[in-house]
Formats: C-alpha cells, structure tokens, sequence
C-alpha cells in the first residue's frame, strides 16, 4: 500500500461510508478537495498561469460529476511564489474566473499565501440527488470508459522530455462530459475518473467491490497507464447498454465498452504515474 | 494592498457578500478554508508533527466559532515530504484526530500527495444559526478582546533564534474559546479571529466597518503586532457590558475591553507578521 493510501486509511474505519470516494456525500451535499501542486502535479514551463489555474479547477469539478453531482461553489487555497507579479495574479485569477463561470461556480472564499512554488487546493461543493459512488459494482456489469485514452501518456512524456505539445492537448485541457453523464446516471452503477490510469482506476474497483474484470481485448499499457485521462470509468447492468449508446451518441461521446465484472480480484502493473 | 489582499479582491467584485470573511456564509453553512505550510506557518524542528497537525485543525476551527458557526466536517488535503515514515503519518493522523474528536467535528475527506514539504490545507464544513461577521460594527460599540496578547510574538521570536518554548505556549497550542463564544453570540455585532495581530485585525474592521478606534489604553506593538494569537476580537454595543461580563467570567475568559469605534479610519502598524 503507498503512503496516500494507506494515510487516508487512518480515517477510514471512523467514516467507512463517505472517506475514500472523489468526494464525500453528506445529505445532498457532495464535497471533494484536491491538490494541485507545482513539481507534483504540473511544472510551470508546460503551462500558462491562466491554464494551471483552469486544470486545477477541472480536475476537482470531474470528481463532483462523476458522483453525478452538479458543482456549485468553490474554495480556493493558493500559496504563490514570492516573485510573482500582479499581471501573474491576474492570469491566475482569469483562470479560475472562466472555469467558474463555465461550469456556472461560485467562488466564495480560501486562503492565499506566500511560498516557494505555486501549490494550489479547491474544495468543490457540490449538490446531488442521487449520488453515484466507486462502491456499487454488480457481478455481470459492463465496463466503458469514455474517450479515447493514451495521450496524456504521452503528451507527459514529451513534456518531460522537453518538447512542446499540442496546445490542445488533454493533458493541459482535461475535457469534461457532465451533460453526457448526469443523463446516463440512472443506468449507472459504479463510476470515478481516470486521473491515476484505467488499470489504477479498476484495481480500486476490484478492491472496493470485491470483484474481478473478464477483459473482452487486451489494453496495452500505453493505454492502461495513461493517467490525467479525466475519462470517466463507469459500469452499468447489460440490459442498459442500448440506452447508454443512444446518449452518448447524442452528446458525440465515445464509449468503449472493454469489459465484464466477474467474480476475482484485479491487480494493475502500472508503475506509480507521478512523476516526481 | 499586498499580493494576497489584491488576489482576494480579484474574486470579490461578483460574490461581495460572502468572500472575506474567515468563512463563506451559504444558508445555515459556513465553509472555511485555510493552508498551514512548512516554512510559512511553522518549521518542523518547532513542533512535533501532531502538535502541527492539531494547529492545523484548530487556526481552522478558530474562523468557524468567530463566525457563530458550530464545526461539523473536514476535509484534508496533505501535501507529505518523501522520506516520511508509516511512523510520521501515524503521529499526523493522531494530531487530526484528537482536534477531530475534541471538536465533534468527521473527518471526511481530502487528497494525500508526495511533496518536498509538509503542506496542509484544510477545509471546516460548519453550521450557524445566526453567523457573524467582521461587517457589523456599529460607532460607539465597544471592541475587546480576549485573553493576552503578546506571548506568541515572543515564542514566535524565540523560536526564530533557535531557542525552546513552552510546550503549553499558545504558539503551539492556540486555545479557543467557543462555549464562551457561542453564548455571548447574541450580544456581539461583529467578530474576528486574532490571527495576523490585533492591529491588522482592527485595519480589517476599519475597513470594512468605515469606522476608527478610539483607545482607552495606549495598545504597545508587543501586544497589537502579536499574530497566531487566536484570541477573539470583537464588538458590542455599551448596553451588553454587564451580560458578556457575566459570562466571561462564568467561563473564566479575560476581556479587555480597549477601545471605542468612531468616526474615522484605523491604520496598523506593524510589519507583516509572516516569518519568511
């Protein structure tokens, strides 16, 4: 077990229903917090201010609608490096300003500090009406992620390297799909992101469900281990596929069904996706 | 304005009611947030990690009970150095604990990360009544404060030149007072926590009040320039005196009742209390 895991699990067996998933469910209220550290999670050259402020805010919104829940405000604690100027403020601000108001956010408070590097954490508040959990899984279910995985593999891999990317990039522009989920989620029964890779992503499945995956083809690694995806990974009873097809065609969504849920356990064999 | 105050501002223009605060009033919910950094708020070699981890907690709390507010959930977001044993977490876990259990408060998420210092950021989900604000100050309310000032500026210096202090210092343990708080709720106009110094604190007042001071006592910068003091300012109307005495006293809270509000504009001055 690593270090997050096994710290998170100090607190689990006081709270075993709401710790652990993308966001914590407390009545209609979802609330997740993530971290988005500079050196951790993104290095300053790869992106603009205005970008890294705009990834940030995605990547905590994706964990409010993968539990079908609809963000509503935003916490935003940001320690900024010393030598930064206004115009770098601005452009901060700028990006946080137009994911908010994209995803119709308010931001309504947090904490700004000085630091060595720029290290930011959001708390996401989130409404739901039924809220959909990694816990959940039934024996028979279909797997499908949506999109296409892969490329954040590599765009991370050429950014290590130095080279330039796409400004397209996913990597840099995570693309969302609430419209597309919030109309599958009653034929929903599991769901969480990709952000540490597919095969990372099903060993928590397996784990918390206590089932195993019948793959229908082999996914290669460079697949599998892709993390940042921001994909959705969900499942949901046969029976639903028709349905689930009919609207994701209609939201232009890719599905890519890849899956069975059988009795076992999964083990992924991807080597930790962080980068530092 | 320093670069945290213009940043803040940046988000003040479309949600003026709510940001600015220690905590962000949404219907009976108060949402606070606050970073507590290595090298910015603490060093390692000045506490053990669970006096950091329950610092941590209670400068959180602190924003929570000056609002009215009773702490309900966290979420914890922890940035944790890489050499950082089973041993290390499990000190940090107790610290979080401990507050947790003291305050009533669930611990029911966050993020965990590898960084290369020991960062926390956590968010207190609280529940108020009737919640107060710095706004509210009325001229010739009374402002007091609770408590003594002045201790943590020299255990903070102290502790800058390499020497010990106390393990009861409140620079370490800051001590809240919310029974005390709470009950003389309904008699306070407006309310703060003391964190950046009572001379900072009474700046912010000014400000958003458009009100000065009129001190009883000469204030020496020992006392008004000591920040992470945690102690409560506030303000009543002359009529509460005897009632929020009566119930200092109950409680055994020190009041020092130093000043009146007038007409005018207060400026501090202090240097920024930030140690780095």
């Amino acid at each position: 077990m690593n270090k997050e895991d096994y710290f998170i699990k100090q607190f689990k067996n006081t709270h075993k229903n709401i710790i652990g998933d993308d966001g914590a469910v407390v009545g209609s209220h979802v609330y997740s917090m993530d971290a988005f550290f500079e050196n951790v999670h993104f290095k300053r050259e790869w992106m603009s201010l205005k970008e890294i402020a705009r990834k940030a805010m995605i990547v905590n919104i994706s964990d409010a609608i993968v539990m079908n829940a609809i963000p509503k405000y935003a916490l935003i604690s940001i320690a900024i490096p010393k030598d930064f100027s206004k115009d770098d403020l601005d452009e901060l601000a700028k990006g946080f300003k137009s994911i908010a108001k994209k995803f119709g956010i308010k931001i309504i408070g947090g904490d700004t500090i000085s630091n060595i590097k720029l290290d930011i954490s959001i708390t996401i508040i989130s409404k739901t009406k039924k809220p959909i959990f990694r816990k959940g899984l039934k024996k028979d279910d279909f797997l499908c992620f949506t999109g296409e995985l892969g490329t954040c593999k590599k765009d991370l891999e050429s950014l290590l390297q130095g080279k330039e990317v796409s400004k397209k990039s996913k990597f840099i522009k995570p693309k969302l799909k609430p419209e597309f989920f919030y109309e599958i989620s009653p034929y929903v029964n599991c769901a969480l992101d990709i952000s540490d890779g597919l095969f990372f992503e099903l060993e928590r499945l397996s784990e918390t469900n206590n089932l195993g995956f019948e793959f229908f083809d082999k996914i290669s690694k460079d697949i599998g281990c892709s993390g940042e995806e921001y994909e959705i990974l969900f499942s949901f009873s046969q029976k639903n596929r028709d349905v689930i097809s009919k609207i994701a065609k209609k939201h232009e969504v890719k599905l890519n069904i890849f899956a069975k849920a059988v009795d076992g356990t999964y083990k992924g064999d991807c080597k930790n996706h962080h980068f530092n």
